[in-house]
């Protein structure tokens, strides 16, 4: 019996000050029950990731009130909360209640909503994804976390500012062409060294921004499909989720994803699928590092070698393994729990053949999603005829 | 292929405001895992419900947290809200994991931590549950929402302040054996009736109060079971969950709870179990009205006719269907994350005939754990040997 995302939906990423939570995320789902033909009555369950409603709306338990305000008042309902990870694991549920049979269709969504809270609260809601007792109340930041991990890599491998400014200059590059994203607006190299130093060796264009907006997968599964005559043609092939110490002090080394590593074996075994038989990847590049750590615990680059991909050109849209068409979490934007599933939403995309940044012939996609420095990471492998 | 809990753990639920939720929740984990016989190296996954960790212990992203605290950094770990039901909730998605093939072995548990905020806050924290729009900005505070329910209920069916105060009666009684319970002293009916009015027709002692705690249950499959030699003979027969709206005012009725009706008829069609079956019980009296319409929800009385379980001890522990033999929420206490995982625990010493309320011959048992006002419902049922 196979799994399949029988459509999706998603508001654009942007600065929505007037809009809630179940607004935005409403929104997102209206498209998918279009995109997919499953109506809110067909669905058997609401999975929502989410991050920190409740410290910036107040609104907790938006499981059963974001079920209610798709139409699905009556559906099993929960929230799943992995920090940044929150969609993917979002996803990787319904997948699972689709698979124990419990489910015959289920909507993974994702939704956050930051910009109605001022930026101090946001960042300290935020940072409420690092352990409070060993970083967050020593003063170590998010910049700051991913800044260590940034000059861990570069002291190892001799990487360069250039090398890193690479990935921003072509996840912007990306995104002019998304109507999802954010910023659609080119960056060349020399604006992004120039820019506003954050965290050294960080600078402010080598970080994504601050969010809102909702993306919506349906799940369903095989038997559902046929019965109501859906899309078949995007296949979830597997997952793999893993965790790791969520403070960088326990971690066994700081210029790689161990998690990672262990969430994409899990991932490509589950999907018989092997690094090099990926067409098309949608990596959480937070920061630039983070793209480049991505790509090596993907297995796509050897340790070290991750920065080649943005540099020569090999992870470019039309390079050999485009990544982050969407202009990933730099350019298109990261609403936290919805970014996972927003991920989903491009390469269902791709795999339909109908991205606004097309990679000819993707017919094996690939999304990591990752929470907090890299404590939690899930891989979902995704399949097109 | 059955799955099973192989054993289960919890801390006692009082104000441990000297403890952290990860502390908590390893002692709760320890003991699972001796009383199991599972090793924290062989789960595949750790899922923690919890309600508000990040607004009071400014700590969010608890799965890789916990899972890292419990010995088990390499797990795949989520954390899943879903109010006072997210122990429930999370225990499902345990048995989804597990049924749907992805894991083995799943540590499903639950935690919170009250006792380190002042009470206003978590006053604050909780009302998070419902509805921020409609209901906590209008004023509506939780024990608001169930004298509600109770007004309702006491209008339409002719119950008196007597027939709510049997139920604080029957479970600070049930309290006094239990060693994990908080209140382990006798109210007699005079003293609830007496007790201090928090939302009339509610007094204090038809009120659960807030607690600390952690509760732990190992869910594992069967051929792992037999892989692990584990003790089998508590098996998950089936599970139900559903939702409805958030907040009261687009409920369809105030004198009875939909959503746990339709938990109830899932789980029950799923396990192949009548209500007639079940021989033990844990239901969620976050007030004595909320034990009284679960009674009804779960088909075991007629509507208008739950008060009689513990007006004529039929809910008594040497009654026909003995209810809250732990003590519910009311006398053990309701550690929000925990409460719903806590049950389980209760029902599987019950099913294993070592409850210190033990129920002779019991061998079918039910859970129902309720987030919010009833938007929010899990029902579990339980089989031994």
């Amino acid at each position: 019996m196979s799994t399949h995302i029988a459509g999706v939906g998603s508001t654009r990423y942007d600065a929505f000050p007037e809009s809630s939570s179940r607004e935005l995320f409403a929104e997102a789902a209206a498209e998918a029950f279009q995109d997919s033909g499953v109506a809110p009555a067909d669905l058997d369950a609401v999975y929502v990731g989410n991050f920190v409603a409740d410290l910036v709306e107040d609104q907790g338990h938006v499981g059963p009130l974001l079920a209610d305000h798709v139409g699905a008042r009556e559906a099993a309902s929960i929230s799943v909360e992995s920090a940044c990870a929150s969609g993917g694991a979002t996803f990787r549920q319904a997948v699972q209640a689709v698979e124990s049979g419990a489910a015959d269709a289920v909507l993974a969504g994702g939704v956050e909503q930051l910009s109605v809270a001022d930026a101090e609260h946001v960042t300290d809601a935020l940072a409420n994804a690092a352990d409070d007792v060993y970083e967050n109340e020593q003063g170590l930041t998010f910049p700051g976390i991913y800044a260590l991990l940034a000059r861990q890599y570069m002291h190892t491998y001799g990487a360069t500012r250039e090398d890193l400014a690479a990935v921003s200059v072509k996840n912007h590059e990306n995104a002019v062409e998304n109507p999802l994203a954010q910023f659609r607006k080119a960056v060349p190299m020399d604006e992004v060294l120039a820019s506003r130093p954050i965290a050294t060796p960080l600078r402010l264009y080598d970080a994504c921004p601050i969010s809102d907006g909702a993306s919506v997968a349906i799940v369903v599964g095989e038997a559902f499909a046929a019965d109501h005559d859906l899309d078949t043609s995007v296949t979830v092939l597997g997952t793999g989720q893993s965790s790791d110490a969520l403070a960088l002090q326990d971690r066994a080394a700081l210029d790689r994803l161990p998690a990672a590593e262990r969430a994409a074996e899990r991932a490509y075994a589950d999907a018989g699928v092997e690094p090099d038989g990926v067409d098309v990847a949608e990596v959480h590049d937070c920061f630039t590092i983070a793209e480049v750590l991505a790509l090596e615990a993907l297995g796509f680059y050897e340790r070290g070698e991750g920065t080649r991909g943005a540099v020569e050109g090999e992870t470019a849209v039309d390079g050999s393994l485009p990544v982050n068409t969407s202009g990933g979490l730099i350019g298109k934007g990261h609403p936290v729990g919805a970014t996972g599933v927003g991920q989903l939403v491009e390469l269902t995309k791709q795999l339909e053949g109908r991205h606004p940044n097309q990679v000819d012939g993707a017919e094996t996609a690939l999304a990591h999603n990752v929470g907090g420095s890299g404590a939690s990471t899930t891989v979902t492998v995704l399949g097109g005829v």
